[in-house]
């Protein structure tokens, strides 16, 4: 038996919680840092991030609430859009709890960075700079803003655009044949609820051929 | 120690193979299916795929390559814009033969559906059919598609993006207060290469307050 319901109709059902984002997983997180115009450092977790293609590499964010007013939380979308620049962070195991704290809807003017211990490094063809404790950075530069429909008149819905312009990666994640072994960095996962996943398995599926 | 190069200049650095897709992960898998004009379903997997919002929920799939003409492969863009349909179902461990099956760049007028031991299901809301095997379904209506920059003129980068307007749920994945309990359904993501992650892990991180 299967359940059916349209958006919105979960609890006539019997879901105390909208299951929508329980299913598109595991999502990857960008752990995105950018920089205002008076150099102040920004940075928090998406999980509505992914590739969008490889010629060239391009990324997006999702940034909806309330972003392009003060008041609205997350800063990433102005910084982003100000400034033409974000760097994309690797989010790991063993960063799960900063990631975490970086989330915080925090007061305008007061840093995620001072609730962690985490220290940056400057990027090298953008100004936001990177997360040091990171082993891996994609350095971006802001294509475009999709604006999408949104059901809250008061609030949006946007795409977050960027080519990649630059790739950082430790070598420590690195086989001596030159492929980045994940097992070494253990990237975490975004799925629904308050829940992730690591990826601690990993399995190969050669492409059929015609 | 860190590398750092710009995108399609890994080989200089060592590395054989583009690194890009090895550090967006995991990737969900968005096992689209649709329908043309005529009736005929097609079925693929993207990686460039995600939700973009939940008010109203949204998705996108990523069709990169030469989709508008009849002899670049996959056939997902072209139905979806031409029925204003499609469907994501959720791409399980149990599945993973499959999904992978039905990557394969088939001619036009081939089913990728006849590689496999697949059986559809009629969807509620929209006209491409459900996958009977798959535990979970978005029905979704599409919204508009997104042209991006392509280094190859001859191609093309295209967002598709959709609205869910009908969600499915077996029964069996959910516990007795309405929860997805995604041990259950075991989705599988994608990484770099060949490789795939599968949830098996799964923890919780509470939102840090204010």
């Amino acid at each position: 038996m299967a359940l059916f319901f349209e958006p919105g109709q979960h609890k006539q059902h019997g879901l105390p919680f909208n299951p929508f984002k329980t299913l598109v997983v595991p999502r990857p997180i960008g752990w995105i840092s950018t920089m205002d115009a008076q150099g102040m450092v920004n940075l928090a977790p998406y999980s509505f991030f992914n590739g969008l293609a490889d010629a060239p590499p391009m990324v997006f964010f999702a940034s909806n609430g309330r972003p392009r007013s003060r008041g609205g939380g997350k800063d990433s979308l102005r910084n982003a859009e100000a400034t033409g620049e974000f760097v994309v962070n690797l989010a790991t195991w063993d960063l799960r709890e900063a990631v975490n704290a970086t989330s915080a809807p925090l007061p305008p003017g007061e840093s995620e960075l001072q609730r962690t211990e985490l220290s940056l490094l400057p990027s090298e063809r953008v100004r936001p700079p990177r997360v040091a404790q990171s082993p891996a950075h994609l350095e971006c530069r802001w294509i475009r803003t999709v604006d999408l429909p949104c059901t809250n008149p008061e609030e949006g819905n946007h795409l977050v655009i960027g080519e990649v312009v630059g790739i950082h990666i430790d070598e420590a994640l690195l086989t001596e044949e030159g492929f980045v072994d994940l097992s070494r960095a253990r990237p975490i996962g975004r799925l629904g609820y308050m829940d992730y996943t690591v990826v601690d398995t990993i399995f190969s599926m050669p492409r059929p051929k015609r």
